[in-house]
């Protein structure tokens, strides 16, 4: 027999030279498997590999899997595919990291029963190999249990019967299977490396995003808002459809060189400062903003937000401002310079020096480390599991893929988002992680990362975009959270299209991404004006002032805000990528796309006038196949969005969409339309 | 100090957080590392990589390299392109295997000076900075021998001086070189992987190959021919340019079921068999058909070829033909049948009852191994380096991987052409090899590999086809070679164009592929009947029967294919495939292609008329660009096939080519042309 490795599963022993099968370029393999796959509970994973052998002899594979703490290794046949192609499939049923791997072998009971089929098919005398065939299935019985051994011995005596039937003896179906169960695996090849897939909650994969300053809550102007009154704000959010509450930071705000209205320096004696600078003399990044209320308010708002079907989401950003506790307690975990001052955050000629940078390459990193990790492990224990990281780009990659690790080690669903907008390699590191040093502690890299959605607003840059994020291999590691607007991001396009591009970028980022979020409620307000021409940020921006918004303003977007995310949570297809596709518009400012359940049961097609300022037209083609449809059949096109029926024939359809009204059409594709045959009484 | 392996080269401490590069995306780095890469002597080895960092900081990289056989590295400094891409490039000088890995570095002194340049330019104060600065040389200071040590003592006397030139000082393109020389890498990330590029002789990339039967050698109809007949070919071959002559198994052929003319069942006494049936009472593989002559004769043509700078290269054919002696003295090497008779080939329901394939199943296949071994290193004792492997994909991959290894050892110049027509996957691994199992030994693949350059005619699917073999990751192991005809293959399209054919053919094979061959005299000759409609197989076939031919027939090709091997010589573009690109012409059956050296001293463009029966004629669109020519200057095309000279401007130009006369052009571009300003009396 073949070694086994710790985890049971048998080894290619060493120097034996008849090890004839082949497995190459297995996918999902990320990097050469230097890093995991992600998945969600209920999915299927999904595995596929060229294997072959010299010569003409037929093969046989399977797929191998465990959970990684389990010992004991499950397998499924791999099935066959084109130009040596195999593909096989198993479920992740539960949270936390599976194992996968692959094992082939030349099959000589099936290239002899093929080789039998011909020969019997072509009139030629098969005596001679009927009697080999009956030393194969020999050698099996003796490996079987005593039922199928006798079971074997039958069609043993009839191989060697000399019968004339014995051929199609040969070649029924129970006796293939029963060689198949016993397969003769001496010499089978077992793949050089046991990929991994990381599996986390649904909530990972589909995901419906609120952002929030809590402070703004309050129900008078003017005044401070709470966490109390955050409570008061669930009804509302949870009204529009929303799972996750994400709040800016919560923390107490530091006063040195705290920066004034429109990020102003020098701020009065008035000014609440950026929630981004964190820590003052009230405490750091554990301790709350005392004008927010207390820790107790916190989590009663953490249990009153679920009861309404909704996670709080807190920001972690690590950073200081100079007032935090950590600058005087522990300056080594910062630059100084010469003058004996911390570091302040440059980006040369600009100067942050409200802002302290933590030092990575601090000799004292270990110990930085684990307070950092005592944050995250804080906030858990206050009932929170998901977290949007700030600028996660700016610390060292190996204390991530620490620190997500040793969090989900006692808190394994919890979920992190990476707000890097950065350059697209030092993204997709960020989610996938596991550097040469660290990786033996854990392959886990973010769990749901931002993209450059906010940027893509032509048919070509979405096409390409969104073909990359969902149709290539980082579709296996890299989870994308699309966001029209941020506090920190107010495109152009929201800039000077009014209503309607709030709509159009609202139902793109809902459809094309199933974890989606906003930054409210000046989104669903449509606040559009920029502090400066060119500029991104917002006037009056609500992260250096307190603001208060009517939320019951008639143009508010949280009915049409609503319907999109019921149609998400109604649609099984719009709460994944995996299955995106583009088809053609004869008209570039109409872009169409469609999403669909595996079994096609739920498909959806999305089109989507981009041009928010006129009427667009144009026809659509479908490519009709793939989304189960037949040429010939009419089949319905139900728009979701305004309940109005269509009937499409063939691949190529009209659209029309008014900016003004919606810019957009939800399709349910309906393929079981009535017919005069379905009437009782046609017959 | 981070440790280091057993070859000197240090590697990431482990449990070291400071660790903040990244190295990704490594190429060449087939299949994740398992395979290597190919070059020959001489040539460039260019590597490239992701690499980035968290933050902004600047980064520094190295490549490393050395022989697999020393133990020292050496390491040239990388280039940063686009889009976090690095690049270095190293000269692979000897036969035999290189060793590769990157180290990248967080370049804190750059980061510095960067900032440093934007804050000067700003004009803001830069006192604290230079003292940060200076504290930065002094830590390099310390690890520089005396006199770099007092050059960066200069340095820091003058950043501290306070004087008001003391930021350009620091910004000094001396500085930044004496500081990169004694760089910090106390946190340098070594790649994780030792890649590994196997080093071949020039000939693996460039050879040109002339197949012939030995036995149809005589200088008279009907007469057997010997090697001594050999010899008095070598002129003709060699004055058409061929450096390689491969030979038709030259060893004993069996008796028992050899098939007599055109492959036909029961050979007559006079009948001589297929050179592929080897073995018989006179000997198996090592041994020498008694009509051909003597091993003395053998080593003597081997000579004699070489003064005529030709390597002779045999058949490894592992197939033995019943009157083998190893079918009598080791029946244990082949499949039984239950009668007690040893398998013959099958391919059912067809039999080759006159072929006994090895079995590498068998439990002696260790002995099997070393004999078929022993062959090889027979004939490399006779003076044999290249060796033309028959269906090597029908032997199990861990022995050719064994064997070329074990061959290597000793003879490191040999060569392996794999003669495997099979799936595209199949071919792959053949040139790469390396299997779990043997790959501590080795990681030898084929030399070189036959393609389907046979059956690739139309310009579509000469495009797809040699663009797939020379712009992808394929390019760095796979070395294709180009065979219009062989022994097996008269294809449709040679059988059907005439003589045009086969000078189109010919012209493709010799430019599009460093390596190609033909089968001869079959191939100048012009031998184009098929023995049955829609068969590729000759009528009256050399492999069943001895032939004449008639060398100095007035439409021979001989002339034209000594001029094409002239000009393959003489011009280095054509001995290399990597430069290999396609150019657009507005006629299907007009081919455009062009080859060049890296420093555009040799640029080389192709134009061939596809259909062998009608003048054609179109406008090519050259990538002016990539070929080094500049849009607004005429540059002259030197046709080196009919020495015509044509003045062409601009990226479009018109062709036309006459299937009667050559239906192919072969030009030399010519940039520098004379104007009138380089007259002498033009002043």
């Amino acid at each position: 027999m073949t070694p086994k490795t710790k985890s049971g599963l048998r080894v290619n022993k060493p120097n034996e030279g008849r090890l004839r099968a082949v497995i190459e370029k297995v996918k999902p393999e990320i990097d050469g498997g230097r890093f995991p796959a992600k998945r969600v509970v209920g999915e299927r994973m999904t595995v596929e590999a060229d294997i072959f052998t010299d010569g003409h002899d037929a093969l046989a594979a399977a797929l191998l899997y465990r959970r990684k703490s389990d010992s004991h290794w499950s397998e499924t046949p791999m099935e066959s595919l084109d130009n040596d192609r195999w593909r096989a499939t198993f479920e992740v049923t539960e949270i936390g990291a599976y194992l996968y791997t692959l094992q082939a072998w030349v099959d000589r009971f099936e290239s002899w029963r093929q080789g039998l089929a011909k020969k019997l098919q072509a009139g030629q005398d098969v005596a001679i190999d009927l009697l080999i065939g009956a030393g194969l299935v020999e050698e099996t019985a003796n490996r079987a249990p005593p039922t199928d051994k006798k079971r074997l011995g039958n069609f043993i005596s009839i191989l060697r019967s000399k019968q004339p039937d014995a051929g199609e003896t040969a070649l029924l179906p129970e006796l293939a299977a029963l060689m198949a169960k016993y397969s003769d695996r001496r010499w089978a090849v077992t793949y050089d490396k046991e990929l991994r897939v990381n599996v986390d909650r649904e909530k990972a994969r589909f995901s419906t995003w609120y952002e929030m300053f809590p402070r703004s809550c309050a129900s008078e102007p003017g005044v401070h808002g709470t966490l109390r009154d955050c409570e008061q704000r669930l009804p509302y959010v949870a009204g529009m459809g929303f799972d996750v509450l994400y709040l800016a930071p919560i923390h107490p705000i530091g006063r040195s060189f705290r920066k004034g209205k429109n990020n102003e320096l020098g701020a009065g004696p008035d000014d609440v400062g950026s929630p981004w600078a964190i820590g003052a003399k009230e405490g750091g990044h554990k301790a709350i903003h005392p004008q927010l209320g207390t820790l107790e308010d916190f989590k009663r708002l953490v249990t009153k937000a679920k009861e309404s079907g909704i996670e709080i989401a807190l920001d972690i950003a690590f950073q200081c401002a100079p007032d935090h506790p950590y600058a005087r307690e522990h300056p080594e975990w910062f630059r100084k310079r010469p003058d004996g001052s911390i570091q302040y955050a440059e980006n040369p000629p600009k100067k942050y020096q409200d802002i302290y940078p933590l030092d990575f390459e601090t000799d004292h990193w270990k110990e930085l480390w684990d307070e950092l990790k005592s944050i995250i492990v804080f906030w858990c224990e206050q009932g929170v599991r998901i977290f949007r990281v700030d600028n996660p780009h700016t610390k060292a990659f190996p204390f991530w893929e620490w620190v997500i690790a040793e969090v989900k080690k006692d808190y394994p669903e919890a979920l992190f988002l990476a707000e890097a907008f950065t350059r697209p390699k030092v993204m997709y590191r960020l989610a996938k992680l596991g550097s040469k040093v660290m990786y033996r502690l854990a392959k886990l890299g973010f769990s749901q990362s931002y993209t450059y959605f906010a940027w893509r607003n032509t048919k070509w840059e979405l096409t390409q975009y969104f073909t990359e994020l969902t149709q290539t291999e980082s579709a296996d590691f890299f989870r994308a959270s699309l966001w029209p607007n941020t506090p920190d991001i107010l495109t152009e396009y929201l800039q000077f299209g009014g209503r309607p591009a709030f709509m159009t970028r609202l139902a793109l980022a809902a459809t094309l991404g199933a974890n989606y979020g906003i930054y409210g409620p000046a989104f669903e307000l449509c606040e559009n004006v920029p502090r400066d021409p060119g500029s991104e940020e917002y006037l009056n921006s609500e992260k250096y002032e307190l603001k208060h918004w009517d939320l019951e303003r008639k143009d508010s977007l949280k009915e049409f805000i609503a319907l999109v995310n019921r149609i998400r949570r109604e649609n099984r297809a719009l709460q994944s990528d995996r299955s995106l596709r583009f088809h053609p518009v004869d008209n570039p400012e109409i872009i169409c796309f469609s999403k669909q359940t595996e079994d096609l049961k739920n498909v959806i097609v999305v089109v989507v006038n981009l041009d928010p300022h006129h009427t667009q037209s144009g026809w659509v083609e479908l490519a009709m196949e793939e989304l189960g449809l037949l040429p010939q059949q009419p089949f319905q096109m139900h728009d979701l969005l305004t309940n109005a029926r269509y009937l499409w024939h063939g691949a190529r359809n009209y659209v029309q969409l008014n900016p003004d009204t919606v810019p957009a059409q939800i399709f349910r594709v309906r393929h079981r339309l009535r017919h005069e045959q379905d009437f009782d009484y046609f017959l």
